[in-house]
Parts: C-alpha cells; structure tokens; sequence
C-alpha cells in the first residue's frame, strides 16, 4: 500500500524530529542546541517572525514544552512545538490564499 | 525563499483539512462526514488498526476533539486529531524501522 501525501508528511514530520534527536547525548530526545537547529534549518517561515531568532524565544519555547523538566524534549513534549508550528503555518496558509484572492481581483 | 520539506509537509496538512472542511456546510470546520471522509482517504494506515472503521469510533473522536461541543472541528479543535494521528504514526515508524534493523541483521 502506497503512502498518501498526508501519511509522508507525518512521516517526514517524525523523521525529522529522530534526525536531529539523534545528533548528540540522548539519541531519542531533543537538546536545545538540538531544538535550535531542527527550527533554523527545517522551519525558517517560523523563525523568521519577529524575536524569534532570540536565544531567549527558543528557551522559553524550550522550557514550555519540557514537561517534566528533565532538559530535554521526547517525542511527547515535541507535540506541543508541533502544535505551535501547525498553528504559525496556517496563518501564514491564509494569508497566501487572501493574498492569492486580491491578486486575482485586483484588490490592491 | 523555498519551502522546506518540513514545511511543505505542514501546509499539505492543513491543506488537508481545509480540502475537506470547505465540503458542505461551514466551509472553515468539519462535520463529522467531512471528518470520516479526511481519515479514511488520507489515513489509511491509522484506520486500519482494530475497531478504527467502527462508527463509534470516529463519533468518539469527533466527540473528544469538539471541545466547544458546537458539533463541528474548527481548526484549533483539529489539533487534537492530529496529535493522535501523529503519535500513531510514530509508532509505525519505529516498527518500520526495528523490521528493517532486524531484517538487515538476519534477527528473524
């Protein structure tokens, strides 16, 4: 059975998350020089919002999510910047398609 | 700029569900249907685990996810969903992935 384009995206979602867990100490969780380098390099959309290339953001975004306050992320700590990811990214999905819209009529 | 992979997984996703919420109805939220319809065309993997095609099943979840129990998902409400879907598929990935390590090293 193929893969559906939703099904590879969660997959690419989730192998995304193991490539960079597995770059140092715990090879199943997120350092935050971890957490750092999985939002520059694979999510740039994201951080290019104001204040959010501040080491102070991803610490705060890292500490959010650290639950249980080992300092590091699991896979279920990741849902949580999964969340905050899905909800940037549909913002930015309407403002596309408005844009899209006002092009189409001439709006602006 | 290019999208990443990462991102042009986050927007299939959302386009996803705007595909299927704009259907019948509110354009911007899912019916129960319009929810049925998304997770059998497009996860089919999640609905072939034991009992998933069970109506009661998708009610269920349509019921846990409608936190405003205004009988529709909005966006936000989705959220929910796709947690389940993602750590679903992230189980599958690992099974995946311990197959093929066994596989490479004659384990079976």
């Amino acid at each position: 059975m193929t893969d559906t384009k939703v099904e590879e995206s969660l997959f690419q979602i989730i192998h995304c998350y193991h490539q960079y867990a597995a770059r140092e100490g715990d090879v199943e969780t997120l350092s935050l020089e971890e957490l750092k380098a999985l939002l520059v390099d694979n999510v740039p959309r994201f951080m290019g919002s104001l204040g959010r290339k501040e080491p102070h953001y991803i610490t705060e975004l890292f500490q959010a999510a650290d639950r249980n306050k080992d300092n590091q992320i699991c896979f279920e700590e990741f849902l949580y910047i999964l969340g905050k990811l899905v909800q940037d990214y549909h913002l930015q999905y309407r403002r596309q398609l408005c844009a899209h819209h006002c092009t189409q009529h001439s709006l602006y």
